[in-house]
């Protein structure tokens, strides 16, 4: 399989986590969205959407969405229960993760890690940084009371949202107020087969 | 079950539109953010983000996200594929829509119809309904070649997806650029067991 990513994006990087958490290396291609490498005709075939990561599979056959591309992965794993209620809480931890989550953690990292000290989105850190700080709040609320964020054990719920979470300090989000999270960040680093971004 | 939800709001609506199609009926016990009762101490226990709809279980257990909650009503029908990549592509719209088209189509949704003509969050009406297009322009992309969202059939994915589309016209946005659209929101509604919001 072949996933179309970019190295610096958490989204993509939850992929390559997960591949390497399962055992199933992936076939990296880079793109480059800041130079437009998402616009082209060629990678709108791929995904209308125009964003990454997109997964190939051996027969051609794409499917675009980080957190679905995590389902698919991890689907008959350990990752993913098949038991219908436990798979939903999995699935309820994803949703949040795109909805209350990365629009905050994640454009808060990357307006603070990439774009220039007197960019005009700086102005929006503050903002940012304060609904971060909610959805980190909701981790916590969870992670105080079990070890991972769904009660059935590790799954692809802490991969989604490792991946920006442990970038939140370079987002300029102090992660010393959620001990709870913080622990947490350690536990999905011992994991075996776990890899850095 | 119950589902704690908002008449007025498209995601709760997507759990009455799944428990009609599906013949499951859900007890509805109404929530009003509008008036605090998502942040009662009450509600937070049932879901710490706050938010509604959330499914609660005859034996206690609850569920938040109405995408995972989608998830959990369709599991084993045809509302939801069990194969593994077919199941993907479902999911790959539930995430598109709770990112990349929800944000848009239903807070300009919100602001148009909610809102008084002179609040100030109408000045965001315009480039709302820009991305609102952009997500619609991605819809049209795959309703132009497949009756449905998912080339497997009808599912969970045109159901999240209606939940706010039909509403685009109160939202200021023009459905006369999208006939695929229109001719989907269509065979939405001839599904059997349908109900309007």
């Amino acid at each position: 399989m072949k996933l179309h990513g970019m190295r610096a994006s958490g989204n993509c990087y939850k992929a390559l986590l997960a591949s390497s958490l399962l055992g199933r290396p992936l076939h990296w291609i880079e793109v480059d969205s800041s130079r437009g490498e998402t616009r082209t005709p060629a990678f709108l075939a791929l995904n209308p959407n125009g964003k990454v990561p997109v997964l190939e599979l051996d027969d051609g056959r794409v499917l675009a969405e980080s957190n679905a591309i995590l389902c698919y992965l991890a689907e008959g794993s350990a990752l993913l229960p098949s038991e219908a209620f436990a798979r939903a809480k999995v699935l309820q931890w994803l949703f949040f993760e795109q909805y209350s989550h990365e629009p905050y953690v994640a454009v808060a990292r990357f307006i603070a890690k990439f774009l220039p000290a007197d960019h005009p989105r700086r102005a929006d850190l503050p903002s940012l940084r304060e609904k971060s700080k909610q959805a980190l709040a909701v981790m916590e609320t969870e992670l105080s009371k079990q070890e991972f964020l769904a009660s059935t054990g590790f799954s692809i719920a802490d991969i989604a949202l490792f991946a920006y979470t442990h970038d939140a300090p370079v987002a300029g989000i102090d992660l010393h107020d959620f001990p709870s999270v913080t622990a947490w960040l350690e536990r999905v680093r011992a994991q075996p087969g776990f890899i850095a971004q």
